[in-house]
Parts: C-alpha cells; sequence; structure tokens
C-alpha cells in the first residue's frame, strides 16, 4: 500500500498509539522495531488534547513526531465501548466522555473531519460495532446503519480535503456479526462504495474462535482480491498466521504492548509471563534469536528484578520485545508468501508456538 | 578521576540507579546524555534482587548493563531513612526492610562485601548520617561511629579483594552536622585514613541553606586539594554552581530525575512544570537551545499531553530533558574552569537562573 509517508508492505500489523504515542517508546524506537503504520485512535485524540491542538501543530504526524504512514479509527469503536452514555439515531451518536462525562456527538461527517484534520494516512469511516452476544435485530440494526454511515462518509470524504496536502484515503468496515447472510449483505452493501481498501469489523468482540475463523473465511470469498482487507482488533500471533492465510492484510491489536505492560512475552515458543517465580533468577535472554534491545543487552533475571522493583524501564524493554516479536512474525510471513512456502511456514510456526506456550 | 572502566571529568554529576537501572531510561541513553558515572544504591540492590544473583551475573555493571564508571553507596543513609526499624551499636546496624519486615544486619566489613560483589569502581564506607535536627550529642556520637566503621571499612577493603579484576576505590565519609568544632574532629579523623578520595556527609538533610555552605566553605579549607570532594545528596542546578565554587568535585542527587516524573523541567531560566495548564497549548520547545530527545523533536503541548493522559514516553521525556540539563550544566562548569572564567560564568548563570524561576 502507497501512502504519502511512505510504503506498507502486507501484510502488516500496526502498533496502537492510542493518546498519539506508543505506549513506552518513543516514535523513533517504534520505526527501529520494524513498525510501518502506526494506529492512533480519534476518540482519544478528540477529547486530549483535541483537535484544534493538533492542527496548530500541522497534523497527527508532526504532533507525535511519527513521519511514517499512520491510520486513525473512527472512534466508533470507543464510543460503544468505552463511552458511560451513548444514543444511537440514524444521523449519528451522541455520547459522554468516560472522562469527565461531557456530552459529545460524532456524525458519519463530523469523524472525517476530525480525521482530516488529523491528516492519517488512512481514514475509517463511523460505523456501528455491536458485541458478539447482541440480539440479531441489533446486529442487523448495526449493518445497516453502517452501510448508512459508510455512504456518508464517502461522500464527505469525496467533498472535502482538510488542510493536509497529502492523500487521506477512507476506508469502509463490513458488519454483520458472525451471521452468515448479514455478513453477506453488509459486504455487498458496502462493496458497492467502491473503497480501495476494506475493514472486518464486528470480530474479537467475543464470539468464539471457530466463529470468527469461518466469518473470515466467508470474507475471504467475498472481498475482492485486489484490495487490501484490514482485520481490526486481532490478535495473537496465532490468530494473526491464521488470518493472513485467509487473506487478511492489516491488523492492529493492543495485545503486544498491553500484555508487555502485564510482563507476559510472546516468543516462537509460546509466552511466558516474566513476573513468574522461576525467572528470577534465570540469566538467559528472552528469546535467543532475538534481536530487540531487551534480548540484546539483559537477561531475563534483569527485567524480572525490573518488574518486581516497578522500574519503568521494564515495561519498556517489554513492549520492545513484543513488538519486534510481532513485527517480525509480520516479515517472516510476508517473506514466506514471495517464497511460495506460506503454507509449510505457518505450519511448522503453529506446531511451536502452540505447542510450548505457558 | 582514572577508573577501570573509564575517565571521570571532575566536577560530575552521577544520575541515580537506585534498582540498577536509571528510572525510566537504558543505560545507552544515560550514556548518551553525557553522564559519565552513575550511582546506585546497595541497600535496594541487597535487598531485591540480592548479592548472590549479581554475582552470577559477573557484577552489576553487567547486571544493568552499564559500561561506564559506577560508584555504590554503602547502604548507611537508607538504613538511617528507609529502614521500618534499626538499632545501631559499635559493631553495626540491625535494621528491618522497609519492603517486607525482615531482619538484616550491615557492618563496615559487611557493606564492603556487598559492593564488592557489586564490583562498583567506586564504594563507600558505611557512615551514619543524623537529620540536620538531631540532638548535637547525637550528631557527637554519629562522628565518633563514623570514624570508627571508616577505619574498619579501611582495613577490610584492604585485606579483601573481592571478585573482580578491576580495582575498586574507597571513600571515606566526613560528618559532624553543621557544628564547625565536630566538622573539624570528623576530617581530621578522616583524613588520618588517608583514602584518595573524601565525600562530604551529613549535609543536604534539611539543614538552612547557609548552614550548609558555611560547612562548605569549612570542608573547602580543611580538604587536601589533591583529592576528589564527593557531596553526597546536594542538589539544586544553584547548589551545584556554589558548591563547585567551594571546590566540590563530584555529586549525585534524585532531583533531576524524581522532579521530571512530576513534571518538573530544569531550563536556564529556573524550572517550569509542564502540567500547568499554560503549556496545553504552547508548541515551543521546552528549551530553545536544548539537544536532548525532548527538545530536538516535540513541543511543550505534546509533553503537557503525555502528562495529563499519563504516558510513560512523557515521563521518559522529561527525565532525558533533566538529565541532559544537569550533565549539560557540569560540562560548562569544567570549560569554565578549564578557561579560567568559572567566577563570571557562574554569575551570569546564577543571575539567569534564579531570575526567572517559576
Amino acid at each position: 500500500m502507497e501512502t504519502a509517508h511512505g510504503t506498507v508492505d502486507t501484510p502488516c500489523f500496526m502498533p496502537i498509539g492510542t493518546h498519539g504515542a506508543v505506549k513506552t517508546l518513543a516514535p523513533g524506537e517504534v520505526r527501529d522495531l520494524g513498525a510501518q503504520m502506526i494506529l492512533s485512535n480519534t476518540y482519544h485524540l478528540y477529547l486530549r488534547p483535541g483537535t484544534e491542538l493538533i492542527a496548530q501543530y500541522g497534523g497527527l504526524h508532526r504532533f507525535m513526531g511519527w513521519e511514517g504512514p499512520l491510520l486513525t479509527d473512527s472512534g466508533g469503536y470507543q464510543v460503544f465501548s468505552l463511552a458511560s452514555m451513548r444514543r444511537v439515531d440514524d444521523e449519528g451518536v451522541t455520547f459522554q466522555s468516560h472522562l469527565d462525562g461531557s456530552t459529545h456527538r460524532f456524525t458519519p461527517e463530523s469523524v472525517i473531519d476530525v480525521q482530516r484534520t488529523l491528516g492519517s494516512d488512512f481514514m475509517m469511516a463511523l460505523d456501528e460495532c455491536p458485541p458478539s452476544d447482541a440480539p440479531i435485530k441489533v446486529i442487523k440494526d448495526a449493518v445497516r446503519r453502517t452501510t448508512l454511515w459508510a455512504r456518508r462518509c464517502v461522500e464527505h470524504a469525496r467533498a472535502t480535503q482538510g488542510a493536509h496536502p497529502h492523500e487521506q484515503t477512507l476506508i469502509c468496515i463490513v458488519q454483520g456479526g458472525t451471521d452468515p447472510s448479514l455478513r453477506r449483505q453488509s459486504i455487498e452493501e458496502i462493496l458497492s462504495l467502491d473503497t480501495p481498501a476494506y475493514a472486518i469489523g464486528g470480530l474479537a468482540v467475543g464470539e468464539p474462535k471457530p466463529a470468527l475463523f469461518e466469518t473470515l473465511e466467508l470474507m475471504n470469498e467475498l472481498l475482492p482480491g485486489d484490495r487490501p482487507r484490514y482485520l481490526m482488533g486481532v490478535g495473537t500471533p496465532s490468530d494473526l498466521v491464521r488470518s493472513v492465510a485467509l487473506g487478511v492484510d492489516l491488523f492492529d491489536c493492543v495485545l503486544p504492548t498491553r500484555n508487555a505492560r502485564n510482563g507476559q512475552l510472546f516468543t516462537p515458543n509460546g509466552t511466558m509471563n516474566i513476573r513468574n517465580h522461576t525467572y528470577r533468577s534465570d540469566l538467559r535472554q528472552v528469546q535467543e534469536e532475538c534481536d530487540c534491545p531487551l534480548c540484546v543487552q539483559f537477561g531475563r533475571a534483569y527485567l524480572s528484578h525490573l518488574f518486581h522493583t516497578g522500574e519503568v524501564l521494564g515495561l519498556r524493554l517489554a513492549t520492545a520485545h513484543n513488538l519486534r516479536f510481532y513485527l517480525n512474525l509480520m516479515a517472516d510471513m510476508r517473506t514466506a508468501i514471495q517464497e511460495e512456502r506460506f503454507q509449510a511456514w505457518s505450519q511448522a510456526f503453529l506446531d511451536r508456538y502452540e505447542g510450548e506456550a505457558d
């Protein structure tokens, strides 16, 4: 995928910079770990520091010091998962900030305006994303409204240019939960909008794993092969490998960064939690073949010590390791795909990763 | 000062790595900010992770990934300020860990043994450091005991080599509070031990600033001019400048790192607190002429945003800035001394720094 801020090789994993910073890391470090694109959250940035300040900086890239491609979400997901009160109608959604209870309203047009101000390379359409256990009527209504909103987002994006000279690509989102007929309906409606890429929403919201992959199989059949597909909010290393096998090109997930801060480290042999007593006197590297700042310089016992003493450096090193693992995983998948050995590679990866998880 | 891990130019400020890490920073960053030597705390490392593990790593340098000179304190100060219970006698001090209440005992010999295991380039003798408002009898007794312990530390250090091939220099500490006659007595007794450097303890423990500098003047008269002098636990930028004028060569203080985490930033015009409302929309650099990772890439409003959203990156950037300020200050003092214009330089610095503090 080409952007004004550089090329994105797919399949690609985006680290998350919720407040305009990938937690614990400086942008240069995120780049050095191999990240090509960062996701940042419109809902959070809209509330703090507000779009006006970011506009004064000349956009989100400059505000946060990230020169590479940026994708922003629409804010819809956070409105539905974080906001303390919300009232949805066909025109938009009114909600109270989870921070101070203040009242705000997002519409398909307003979230495009915010993202135009942020200047992200990829903007997301406003959608409605119900939890997996929502009644079918709710999911059906979300499909209808998501299409309605997507159409208005496309129209508004075409009618506006924003403050930035670079191109901003709008991605529309397919909903429909795990119901095949609703998925088919949503795909058909969203495809009619003819955007350069499509996102798969409404998954990783509590449904069982088999249902997720069955839905992905259906999406793989129905989505056009010549446009990137973005699976929102997924997932574990195994999930990524299985999803790439089903044609997914783009991912974002808090897992590597959030779990790092809880002491969980990803390795080719599965996960380990550095807080476990056993690592207190383990002088080995976390992962022998890893070239991240943690593994090249420090041992498990030192990281364990940093976690037990509450040192911020521990959070940083663990975050860097996990992101390096995820980003190396994507690079390995790209190579395996190019060399036409993805099937064998993925089987070997999954055997090793799932065989020895703790 | 020459060490097995490199030269230390004086006057020198040591960032503090309490638990074997300068808070929020990686060792390479501390070095890049201009630090030549780090101080680490024997009390904390003795309790967590314990000396046995650090011995397995081959010493503190390797454990924490710092290749430059290291100074460790004796642990005495923390025993007197942190431990929940302590019982001092002439043989040593018994105390309860502030972490879990477990009972431990430090003696002049045992703290040398611990520092031998850590492998610090400079070891500190065990001393007794009473608060500034202690009765004169207590300060007098601390002087007597500090000399007694210093002598035993010197003897034990001469009798032991530890596990490390490199030389470890023992520094003895002068006590005596702000009482001139006790200071004279302590200096006389400590000088008789003939160690390669001397530390000034018992200051920055609550006494008024004039009393601190009067005591420093006395020390400047009485300490030999050919051996480095280390003023423990001092201080603000102004304190450092005034102390260098009074012959001090070596400093440590939590101020730049701890205050950074509270949002206080040091600049040539005084301090500013990035949490203040006024900085929320201030796009300027924290300090125009500064070359730290914060100032070269980010504006005040972005740092303010990081603090308001609780992002760890904010703590890192503020810490890096403050250390860069302190370490640049030391470099400026060294240059001014070499160029024989310290008096004029320090007056100009103090006028600017103290004139505009917020």
